[in-house]
């Protein structure tokens, strides 16, 4: 059986053993599963019954499932619970996940709940909360183990079996000054692997990978990935240590940017939330605003259009192929731009400058419009008869794949040097600047070719 | 300085260093940098220099940078070293990055090396390159370290202080019974924060997470992912373990998935090579099958006008928003479809139902189509001054948003239903229907409004 056959099957199990009000009987059934299963199973219950299934769990239980449901599921059960659960369970998340959690919610909750906080809490939340959006500050966690460089192993391994409860991450421990400034980095698994007399001193690496609270998370995941850690530690401008990012956390990242890519690329707007369980008008929103950006750019097309109506009244043949001119030139451009910005990145296109990007691209360009021309000349003359006709598309086809490859590999660059986000801005852009300059083009070679 | 500089800086020294034959200036500057970084250096050389450079390092450390080093340069490499110094480097490699680095090379280059390796060794590579390409067998490694339910966590301990040289994670340990099956897991974790006398039996996790051999290695990804592990058990089909699955490797898999989906997003054809570094016919190649499937497409269209001949000689201003109606319709497709293929990649879709999705997207193409028709219409009798057309476009512009929105976010259904990849497969068709049917529809509005 499949995990989403297990999941779905503890999921209907679920809701008919809570529409039988036979509480024994969820209770029961939910022991061995997972609690990242059991958040999905809550998830794909009717609302009504979120609260309900969620007191089925021990309060440990209940801690670990929490931290994995949706944003909108946990605010509901926040305002659902007594405040005396809510309190408990949100005191026991890890400060990382709460402050992700407080991000979401309306102030006047969040301030609620802070003040439920205990007072160590509190602060490690806040502290949490006053660094920016999408950086290191925000996804650390200040529970880290600390050692100092005297420590001898022995010393340091009652000390991680004292501290492992309230550390996210005990595989990586980290050796810092009086003024708590890092020094080194030891692995548990240097340190089972070490004498037990041993110093910390000696055995740490001293040459540490670190990033400041006001890192970009997208650095972050990328430092994370390179170096194939389980964990990075982070630290303020005065070099003390502050707190650590996790592999797991990075992940989440990786995929929570890459779908804003990808959004961006196909012109939605993305806020992080799950698209299919936004209400309509929000999903208008979010995807009308490209939308009429290339409706307005697309007016300037249909006003060249318009310029040429003495030339299309006498050729109306003429009129077949815009589609088709258009539609190549926007297609080869969004190849261009779809490689140069995942290029971008995934750093792959640092090797080159971006003018032998922009070469290779113009290159490839003029490679692609000849194979596609001379295909849409004959193509052409066979369908329309008019060989003056069929070799304007075909020249027009060579020169917009060109045009398109540039324009597509360019503004990416150049959206990047304004600060502005190459995936989100360049397309239209693209598309406008091809479109129009290739009517242009084919306009006015077809005017020299038919001589009109 | 940022890692990046530190990169560039490594890289111009070490290339000067090399050029003035410094070699011993140039093995000093290698000491204190970290073993990616000194591939990425190495990379950035130019190609006669990749052998130098890679002598400087110690047996220690080449083996490592091997690891980090693109397939590419890893090839060049072997052609060029020593048969000896790459038996050594090729035998110390853990074996799934060496089985991946066989994967790249030409049969006969792997034949080669396999015939190199120790016995011991050569049985592992050939294990994992026996498994399906893109399956967890292929991405496991067998270096792992197993435990039965009998031993002591002092046993255990020293099982892994005998094994930790040999073992690429050792924070997971496995408990299996006598026929080798998995039983369960033990944490370095829980090891040392229990008693010495403790047994694993008492201690371990019975419910283990595991995938099998022939496993997708993205439904691995996402699972790792889903749990927050730092690696996952691989077994076999008579449920015996053969090796394990670590988050760094997962990271890597997810990075190269996401950069296929946006490549198929975009129209690019990928194969796992930095599209940076090919050459440009192989760079036309991938770029031109989607192309010509468009171009030929794009033809029905063509066809579409051209039988509409007698209308547009009549009423020429019609063509002027022919661009602007297929340019929205392909704009309004794309998002659909780019929304609910990120969505069945991400399984946030899976909440609901094909049919909820698509009559999702169909209303909210009627609220996009209702908006954009107003102000396209306002738009158009601006400009052209003729209400008749104006009201035409208008209208075929909220048919065509419907339109988009259902073959968007339904085509990807169908090819997933067809086991075809729906990112590579959706973009052509919907952008043909979409065309067609919508310069079907605006003709035959005009032919009503304007009575002809």
């Amino acid at each position: 059986m499949s995990r989403r056959e297990l999941r779905d099957l503890v999921r209907t199990q679920l809701q008919m053993l809570l529409e039988e009000e036979d509480l024994r009987g969820a209770k029961a059934i939910l022991v061995p599963v997972q609690p990242a299963d059991i958040a999905e199973a809550i998830e794909g219950l009717p609302e009504a019954m979120h609260g309900l299934a969620f007191r089925l769990l021990s309060k440990h239980e209940a801690i670990e499932v929490y931290e994995y449901l949706d944003y909108s599921v946990q605010e509901r059960l926040i305002e659902e619970l007594r405040s005396q659960d809510v309190r408990d369970i949100v005191d026991k998340m890890s400060p990382d996940d709460r402050a992700r959690l407080f991000d979401e919610l309306p102030a006047k909750v969040v301030n609620r709940l802070l003040e439920q906080l205990s007072p160590t809490e509190r602060q490690a939340t806040a502290q949490l909360l006053g660094y920016e959006a999408d950086t290191a500050g925000r996804i650390m966690t200040p529970e880290l183990i600390s050692l100092k460089e005297n420590f001898t192993v022995s010393q340091a391994l009652e000390r991680i079996r004292r501290l492992a409860n309230a550390s996210e991450m005990i595989y990586y421990l980290y050796v810092t000054d009086g003024a708590r400034q890092l020094t080194g980095i030891v692995s548990l698994r240097q340190l089972v692997t070490s004498q037990p007399e041993q110093l910390m001193g000696e055995i740490m690496t001293r040459d540490v990978v670190f990033v400041y609270t006001d890192t970009d998370q997208e650095e972050v995941a990328r430092l994370i990935q390179r170096y194939d850690f389980l964990a990075v530690p982070v630290v303020d401008r005065e070099q003390r240590l502050v707190g650590i990012i996790t592999v797991d956390d990075i992940i989440d990242i990786l995929q929570q940017e890459t779908t804003e890519d990808i959004y961006a690329l196909g012109g939605v707007q993305s806020g992080g939330d799950n698209y299919f369980q936004m209400n309509l008008l929000e999903v208008a929103r979010k995807r009308v605003v490209w939308l009429l950006i290339l409706l307005v750019t697309n007016t300037f097309t249909g006003t060249i259009i318009k310029s040429q109506e003495d030339l299309l009244a006498k050729v109306v043949t003429l009129t077949a192929f815009i589609p088709l001119l258009t539609g190549t030139g926007g297609n080869v451009g969004a190849q261009s731009s779809t490689v140069v910005i995942r290029g971008m990145n995934t750093e792959e296109i640092d090797a080159l400058g971006p003018l032998q990007v922009i070469g290779r691209e113009a290159i490839a360009g003029a490679l692609l419009g000849t194979m596609l021309g001379t295909i849409a000349t004959i193509w052409a003359f066979f369908l329309q008869g008019q060989i003056e006709v069929a070799i304007a598309v075909g020249i027009s086809l060579v020169a917009i794949s060109v045009l398109a490859s540039i324009s597509g590999s360019a503004l990416p660059f150049l959206f990047r040097l304004l600060r502005l986000d190459p995936a989100l801005m360049s397309a239209p852009f693209i598309t406008t600047a091809v479109d129009v300059l290739g009517v242009l083009i084919y306009f006015n070679l077809a005017r020299v070719i038919l001589k009109l």
